[in-house]
């Protein structure tokens, strides 16, 4: 049986046109990019191609502004501890808000054990961070602000431009997790003000464990991975030429694709949320109704629990996520949901479906009929269910 | 014309069966390793399976100890960094020696300026630290020993199982850069007594971008990279999936061909060891004679620059390189040949052939052959070679 993907923010799948790139890059064997002889020249071209590419994608200023990196959670530690190690001697309070990503948090985590102090701003029950909150959490120490553009539970973008503004006049470094939406809706460094944003190729169907960070220039921030000259003496090691080429190629296609890709989920999105009620009942969306991802939706479904619904879709032949991949193996309720002003019981009942451009409106329609289901089997055997207060 | 690499330490081709599996990986398309559903369990199969083959190839204890990472710098910043933060309650003091790579080198001067307390052994003048030295120079304070495998621009083997003795005598935790050892020659981390060995894909054929860090069971060391549970918690971030594919198959080869490939190499490095007098004179050779990668050669060729023969020999078709690709850019004399006691001018005239199984005799019979036009013609141009010493 062939599984519907609605796990998107798992794993996209690889366009066609980005395999092909790919495939051409390993049967052509580069050379190093960094050697000195005419052998490595290709690869160096190949390797500022994609730089050029991904700059356009987040209309960065210049292509140097683009660090490429082994993923979201690499471009992530580079930012918070890079700009921390390197403005140590300024001040050592950061501010972020608490419903980042164990990328964020655990970053600054590190560093609070190396003495940093860390303000987390609380969100609506909406999931938004509120500005007027941030301008007053930052002091004299600030050095950093780090807020994400799009949360990978929920998929609520944050008031970044607003935020940007904050950061820009009390002269903050300013980093967004923007992992979750280069690619997804268009982003512009520039317009929001942003310093440094990290990003991954698989968010655009680009291949796995490829990123970037843009660093704006002047932006004063230590490298992660110390050693050669690589990435303009940013980030050393020699570079992941094949996933950089297909990320390169994603990144293309992204800016060229992405009103066309957004439409389509939006659609599907909407058809979801429109005929959810006619299938289940007693279920509450997390995503913000505007301000929100257009290819993902967080609903936890009363009474029951995520992972068994998971399970039994799984069977039916659809992937869902229950909460980011980079957290399963913990038993513990989503913090980012607990932030909300979800209950525990309502947060264990929650699902997270993305959909893609390899998702149909007949797929939609069937994972609807699936989850209904589902639900109802689950509902059946739920003692929560059956002392529900209403319950007959 | 087709270039003839000499340069493997620069890059390594990928081997056909590399390819294959790589071109494989792309076109099934797998979901994420970490998601809860059933079409991430093939990508956790592939996954499983890449870790068994590279711990097979270095005789781990267990597929465990072994972490993906982005490369051979991302696991020694990993490592170094890793065990210092770790263990800065027991100690702050740490040694290495004056031959390391940049990535060990940047990361201890990132540590220096933490407060921790580097001595950095020298070298004879074989490019061989005495383990006497190092014995000297471990104090109770010291938590961490750094000492590479094979130098990456000589060579040179270093007496790692004595110093490994060393270290576990005195209780310390000992890295090694392995980075171009792993898949050259027999690396046994049990027989070596390492508790962390850092290695790079493309030494073994393999796709750049992608290596690991062997790390034994119960060796203290933080993650560099914070954030999901990915790797056992030791590595947060996706995996670079078709990478990893890449290394696991690359891994499994090494481990069966490696007799055949070292004897390969070996063969072809004596063959211009032994015939490079017939060609030219008055050189040096920097790579230990017993003690060193059976793939590998410095020579110092006297009166002229390195650069100018790696750019003549580029036009004729040869591959090669001065230093290591990671330190391009740099004017100053490498700090490995200058340890070794090489005068400013005698480093200068380095060049590093490092050979493949790609290359035949008859390779290195047109080699030699365009060398010495080269080094004729670039020495009836050299000021030094008129004034040197004995000159007609």
């Amino acid at each position: 049986m062939k599984t519907i993907n609605f796990d998107h923010i798992g794993a996209n799948p690889l366009l066609p046109e980005v395999k092909e790139a790919m495939i051409g890059a390993i049967n052509r064997d580069y050379h190093n990019p960094s050697s000195q002889h005419r052998a490595g020249e290709g690869a160096a071209e190949a390797l500022d191609q994609a730089r050029t590419a991904v700059a356009k994608l987040i209309n960065a200023a210049m292509p140097k502004e683009i660090v490429f990196t082994s993923g979201g959670t690499e471009s992530i530690n580079h930012a918070i501890k890079g700009v921390a190690l390197a403005n140590a001697e300024k001040g050592r309070h950061i501010v972020t808000s608490n419903i980042e990503h164990n990328a964020v948090i655990r970053s600054l985590r590190r560093l609070k054990s190396a003495g940093f102090k860390i303000t987390s701003l609380p969100v609506d029950e909406t999931g938004r961070v509120n500005p007027a909150d941030l301008a007053r959490a930052i002091t004299d120490e600030t050095i950093l602000v780090s807020i994400m553009h799009s949360n990978n539970e929920t998929g609520t973008i944050q008031p970044l431009a607003e935020i940007g503004q904050i950061t820009r006049k009390k002269k903050v470094v300013l980093h967004t997790d923007a992992v979750d939406s280069v690619g997804v809706v268009p982003i512009d460094v520039t317009a929001l003000g942003v310093d440094l944003l990290s990003f991954a190729s698989n968010t655009f169907y680009g291949p796995t464990g490829v990123g970037g960070l843009y660093i704006r220039r002047g932006t004063r921030v230590f490298p992660l991975l110390d050693g050669g000259v690589q990435e303009n003496n940013k980030r050393a090691g020699s570079e992941n030429l094949i996933g950089i080429i297909g990320m390169g190629k994603a990144a293309e296609l992204a800016e060229r694709d992405l009103a066309k890709r957004l439409a389509h989920v939006k659609t599907l999105k909407e058809k979801f949320l429109t005929e959810l009620p006619n299938f289940i009942d007693e279920f509450i969306i997390n995503t913000h109704a505007q301000h929100s991802l257009p290819n993902l939706v967080s609903i936890s479904v009363k009474y029951i629990e995520g992972e068994s619904v998971l399970l039994m879709l799984d069977d039916d032949g659809f992937a869902v996520s229950t909460r980011s991949a980079c957290a399963t193996g913990s038993l513990r309720a989503s913090h980012v949901l607990l932030s909300l002003g979800l209950s525990h019981a309502d947060a264990q009942g929650t699902l997270v479906i993305s959909f893609g451009v390899d998702n149909s409106a007949e797929d939609v329609t069937a994972l609807l009929t699936s989850l209904k289901h589902v639900v109802t089997t689950l509902r059946q055997i739920s003692p929560l269910y059956k002392t529900r207060v209403g319950a007959k």
